[in-house]
């Protein structure tokens, strides 16, 4: 990226920016930490904490802030959001595009199905009858998509994901390597010491910009849907009910689990191997500490951890005095005795 | 589904049953929950919570409770257990069925393997030396079956599942997309620094009618097997270690985890997220609530919660009592200024 | 194996042995436990615990301690650790070698990939450009390895394993079925409500004799790498996030999870389901129970418990007052009672 293009994406991005002390022949050609960097390499710095490390980096561009950038002596960008900036600049400096289009030969396409010509499917892909899928997505090795499947523009399916039949994903979603969206909800009748099938008959609606890790699973609604809405982003190994909802731009990181019917707010942000139990809700905005174990609904936002879940800070105090408690016994006694005293004297 | 085709499903279910205000031209295509229901759908309604939409539902057919069906002026079906025979019916109206039999010319196929001539091989499935495949079997795109391994009739392999050598599965199985079965247990010995790996020479038997969760592992045993009992239905993203053994009809939700060599008794239900050292066993009946950490053998039936484990109702109380640690340390300085002032006078 | 056989491999493992009562015509297949196994198997035996199942067994060879073996009018192995050295008799019975070297015809490898004539890839493989794969390292059915991957000697790589570009794995590795490596670490940044994708740039680095298991996930880093240090083991359905360190040696139970840059220390152990936060460290040989939810760095080696993770003991105390809260409160009321009887008189 010389510097021509770089202004062009900068102005794409609608911000305010100023490039100091660039070289006439400044070229990036990708990103690097502080200390690794070198002279055709991108970093960011947003706080002040790497100040030694960043007096001696051989950075082509420090993307940082107008207060850092101050007494700085080196290439920079200057930015009101440094990660940001960075983020859409190493975007176009490692954009990954397939080697070709169309369908590998060792890939089954049904042939009801409908692929954009400028569709990539790799080798071994399967897909089911009357499909749908969209422009420039690029669906990767072994990956499998069912019958009536509709896919947006623009998305990644990993590798040996499966994308079960009646799923719709929107446009820009990144389904990871081994991810299972659609498989059936754990709906079971128990009649004469066997558990029956209940039919799950649902889909699973995901919308624009989803991002789903690796080996998660999403599945189907029973009746009506599991429904993901759009710029949800979800890490490793998740588990998500039939008929859960994530509200738009929610963020939940790796081992979460969320039973059945749990409606979630949008932007909550859930952190690793919390649990919901199901047919709860949570409002906007809230935020669920690790391992959070959430028991009834939450009707105010806020921070909320422990299990059951309690506000953040009641936990916090709850914790200390937990720590507290052998003393406290000792306390117990050691009063007891002095009563005895008191009675006896 | 007509009404005859209706009665012959009901008959056979052997239950008791009474049709009212079904219209002459009667017709069931699909299910859908009460609000959404049109005529040629069914609904079922256990209790009476959802009496308004009930007032108002479009469906075909109202599957409920004689109690309900008194005061109901809609085409219904009226029987003990509603969500069972919803169920059934469900299980008849989705019936799904491959549209080939045999083997896609993509799979590949071990000779000496011996597939039943109803089994369904889909694409990009690999079967083993020796495996026995029985009818009707279903084996989806590019499930991975290694060889020496049995499954019985009715079964559904998952897409990109894998089976591994020598596992035994009964009928009426379904193993859901990218369940890994057999793989290694973990068992290893430290010498001079390194692991050793102790080889896992043992199977997985799994029993009749068992369901796996989509991205669960079930591990082969180390020198004896790994044992699912007849009924024993499972979530997604579950580990089973070695040595494990669940009994008949137990349930177990999502991201449970179970460590090697324990027992868990029949018809036991488990919450998501809890977790079972190894070497314990459960009795009949129990149920494990949610994030339970089960930390030795359980005696009595009954519901356990907490880490480590403890009866349910003991892990109430101290919730409760742990939300008043506060007020207690306060009290208990309290008490102490109290004797202070009586010991002083 | 025969008598000979078993000379030349114990002689390999350098170490001090005895073989006690071996019949001339001495001859192991395979292995067993103590209560199943035949004349031509091999048992261990650590401890005195099985002494019944001993008196009695008909195993072909019993490997245990001097002390145990003093009694014993048995065929015997005598050494000082029976199950490292039944690993070692065990791995060489059990050795699985593939039926063919080669690519598969089925499988899809890249023109620029370099394997290793001994390569095996099995059906349905997808081997990326510029890919090396070492010795005799044995890739299974449908795993995909994308571009620039670099695999060790003498690997497994399990069937539907993913291995995404740019990881470098050892030799002597055991990548288990599902395992999905160098996928995407979590890495957003919001602006205008939306997450942007921090690209990820950094690769997974795996060193020696290491093992994953069955659908674990391992992100790669995203600016400088991921690594899992020589004889790390590591089980099933773990969740290893960006830029963490497992020190050499360590071992990883059961769906732990490790937030990004954790650096854990060489000989861990850490038992299923406890989770690291983020930018943590912990020292060597340290030992974490089951559950503990680690929140900071940990300074000193020893046993942790608990969340927030305590020490062993302490957390230990801690539960044991815990269960005590009930009869805490009643004494604190019955105190009060008796000081307000105090004040009165």
């Amino acid at each position: 990226m010389n510097q021509s293009q770089l202004h062009t994406l900068l102005h794409a991005l609608e911000i305010e920016f100023e490039l100091k002390h660039l070289p006439s022949d400044f070229w990036l050609d990708s990103v690097a930490s502080v200390e690794q960097a070198t002279s055709e390499q991108a970093i960011y710095i947003q706080d002040s904490q790497h100040a030694t490390a960043l007096s001696v980096t051989k950075a082509g561009l420090v993307i940082t802030t107008a207060h850092i950038a101050q007494t700085l002596d080196k290439p920079c960008l200057v930015v009101d959001k440094p990660r940001y900036v960075f983020a859409k600049i190493a975007q176009q400096l490692y954009k990954k595009t397939p080697v070709f289009q169309g369908a590998h030969p060792s890939s089954t396409i049904a042939e009801t199905a409908q692929l954009d010509v400028s569709v990539t499917c790799e080798s071994g892909v399967h897909i089911g009858e009357h499909s749908i899928i969209g422009a420039n997505t690029w669906i990767h090795p072994n990956a499998v998509i069912y019958d009536n499947v509709r896919i947006g523009r623009d998305c990644l399916i990993g590798a040996n994901a499966v994308i079960h039949a009646g799923t719709v994903i929107g446009d820009e979603c990144l389904i990871e390597s081994g991810v299972v969206i659609g498989g059936d909800g754990f709906g079971w009748e128990m009649h004469q010491g066997q558990w029956h099938k209940v039919p799950q008959v649902g889909r699973v609606m995901i919308g624009n910009r989803v991002s789903v890790g690796n080996n998660t699973c999403i599945d189907c609604g029973a009746l009506s849907d599991t429904i993901i809405g759009d710029d949800v982003i979800i890490d490793n190994l998740v588990h998500v009910a039939h008929n859960v909802e994530l509200g738009q731009g929610t963020a939940i990181a790796g081992q979460v689990g969320f039973a059945g019917s749990t409606k979630i707010g949008r932007y909550n942000t859930i952190a690793g191997q919390a649990g919901f139990a199901g047919h709860l809700s949570t409002p906007d905005n809230c935020h669920f500490l690790a391992k959070a174990g959430v028991t009834g609904s939450v009707s105010q936002t806020g921070a909320y951890a422990g299990f059951p879940h309690q506000p953040y800070k009641d936990w916090q105090k709850m914790n200390a005095r937990q720590r507290q408690l052998d003393k406290m016994a000792k306390q117990l006694k050691q009063l007891q005795k002095q009563i005895d005293a008191l009675s006896d004297s």
